[in-house]
């Protein structure tokens, strides 16, 4: 079904909502238009185009979260478009109303696009859906879904593992933190499986590691040291400090003690593995400053691929 | 007065605060450029626009409304105007500062229109008189001051009605709801009053309905579907939640059972009757579902009208 | 090191953070650029300039404030630049981060230019150096940090008492207020020094007139009438509410008793004196109606100098 909802009947992409049900050929393109938008003469600059001048990309954001929205921003003013900040959270007016008037509304102020934040897993796959009898012609970018994707995360994170390590099909690669609850890893998982990663690794607390992983063929360590061994690249998550009140995790202290990325725990991955994280960081949670600001860290060249990645999807869904 | 402070020595419109003292040419100029800024071909799409480059639109809302004021943006955005948005009721070093210092700091940043949205009734009338004497460039548009006057969503109203029914001098027009403190009910009662509408009725409980009704022509109806009785137009207004509180009205579940508008209601009006709203909808309080998504609801499509009034009056202003 | 931070190697403006040790050249060639960017024909006007076209400017302020966020927005626009405005203050992401980690995710989104407010003295001084070594292209703008430097308001006081007055060699300048705590000052007794003003003095209650002014050979008044004798120049500034609460200072109608800028205090003054507010101004608390509104006042004339100030600081910084 995720399958369908996001490509057209010539197979194009015409809404970003998960990496679940895309296919391997179409995440290449993304990340291929995505190398387009990039110089590497002196240092990685993101170029300027106009491929989307009058065009008008609606950034509507029911949770907060300023910098992901800025990321759509900047990245859709690169490509010359107009775009409008609607700012759903701090809507007074929208209360008592539904998402699908709200979105029937702003449908009908005439955009090319819809980038979607909200914190109910499945909001963007609802809208898609709705948007597709009532207003066709846009094109939903799902910019995080409660629990259930981060596409463009994913794609970002996959882009930046291609940049350095080439090839996905020898690859090991580890995802450390809070898999139960996390977008990014669930959408990191399926891109990286879709790409035929054949090692992947969560790394975390019982608590939380979803149960249903090993259908995926994804492998689950509570020892950190054993599930770092011998990977191509780390990806920490962020730790969600709401979680920390829950009876899931003790404290930042513990879980840092457990679970935080460590020179010392590093040595257990190859010596150039490259470690992703999606920021904001906790430094000395679940990351160490001496890790984060490493050789091995690739986590700001991650921030300014991620402008060039979202240009990509952009680009694409407006030639869809 | 309404008259002289919006058109200027040539009768030119100058600013666009209240429907009262607009004349009717002044108000079907602004009907017809609207449409001129629409095509219809394939859906109902609003054209982009030279019309305003280099200009700026200074959204100035000392009351907070993110769609209304995502509503101009857009309109502005369409004519390649400059959009600052100039939040005052989040502005903290505003606290303490007089309206007419806010606005004279405004000006002297050089704005070419300011939009206005002011939780008290007369603001932009105000502003406007002080602009005239300080800064006689700057164009003034309400966006809604107090219970007084929303001239614009008067004007897409009338393009609503315009836009499907033609002539107005045959029609018979209802507004239900809170019509005492409805700023949308007074600009539309004096804008059906100067395009000629023979009869206009609004029908709601009697403590909110004003007692000087009767001086400007317009009937009043407690009973609804009395007041629905053959009319060709039914504008239903938005239940304020805050107004619920008050002693003025019992409970949403109430006021529904007396003045919701359900599909056997409608049954009264004329078959071919459209249903406005100016949103966002309270569903089930004071419209039933089965009527906002039915064959006569033009809801939607005010919304993208609102696009083209809003860019009709910047234009005007601009030419005056 | 004041100096070394701010110009780079071939001594041209690099970053703005300061009006300590900026040369007198640096500042009389902001001054000059202002004025290019301005006409005087038919009332003040400022130009629209394509000068900084294709550019990035991040307005980043980690201290909310809306009203020095739009003056860069406005300016950057007037040299049709773009513009992000990042609000850090109300960013929820962002909490937990460390300043620098979100410069750096900031700076990799690719900017050309920071505009950083900051609640804590030295905050940008602390950044510009960050960012001469991890993006060295990218140009710092402080737009107020703590109670250390305000640079562009300086220098658009600079601007507004050169435009009206001529000759900085022959000035006598007061300044009153809460010197002890206010960036604007300290910011303009630095440039008043460089450009040479023979005769600076700040008027305050003790408890609010920091203890080495004498070392930069400002003088001390604790009388008001004293203080403004035979003065060219009067700088009011705000009294910061926050400040009224503590020990230092007793009520608001205290204030104005001793150190409020009446009429006829104004008579100490020369007879064509000029008053400057760097706004918003609290009446009756640190200046009278009748002076902020009286034939001296310069105060709204600031403003738009405020704007031409910040292109022309955004134009030099562009082409270092």
């Amino acid at each position: 079904m995720l399958r369908h909802i996001q490509l057209n009947s010539c197979g194009k992409l015409n809404h970003l909502l998960s990496m679940e049900g895309l296919p391997k050929s179409t995440i290449l393109d993304i990340l291929k238009r995505a190398n387009d938008f990039l110089t590497f003469d002196d240092g990685i600059l993101i170029k300027k185009s106009n491929n989307l001048f009058g065009k008008s990309i609606f950034n509507i954001f029911f949770e907060n979260s300023t910098r992901t929205s800025t990321t759509f921003e900047i990245a859709a003013r690169r490509l010359s478009a107009d775009v409008i900040n609607f700012n759903v959270a701090t809507s007074s007016t929208s209360k008592g109303e539904t998402l699908l008037d709200t979105i029937d509304n702003l449908a009908a102020m005439q955009a090319d696009m819809f980038v979607i934040r909200h914190s109910k897993s499945g909001a963007s796959v609802l809208i898609a859906k709705h948007i597709n009898k009532v207003a066709p012609h846009i094109h939903i970018m799902n910019a995080g879904d409660g629990s259930h994707a981060h596409p463009t995360q994913a794609l970002l994170d996959m882009f930046t593992i291609q940049h350095f390590k080439g090839d996905f099909s020898t690859l090991r690669v580890a995802i450390i933190g809070d898999i139960a609850h996390s977008r990014v890893a669930r959408s990191n998982i399926h891109a990286l499986t879709t790409l035929g990663s054949p090692d992947i690794r969560v790394i975390g607390p019982n608590t939380l590691l979803p149960s249903n992983l090993s259908d995926l063929g994804v492998h689950s360590f509570n020892d950190i040291n054993s599930g770092l061994s011998d990977v191509d690249v780390v990806i920490v998550l962020r730790l969600q400090n709401e979680r920390m009140t829950s009876t899931t995790l003790p404290s930042e202290n513990e879980y840092f003690k457990l679970f935080g990325l460590t020179e010392k725990r590093l040595l257990n991955a190859k010596p150039d593995a490259i470690i992703l994280h999606p920021g904001p960081m906790n430094r000395g949670v679940e990351i160490d400053s001496n890790v984060s600001d490493g050789p091995n860290s690739v986590i700001l060249t991650q921030v300014t691929f991620g402008i060039a990645i979202r240009m990509a999807v952009m680009d694409i869904l407006n030639n869809s």
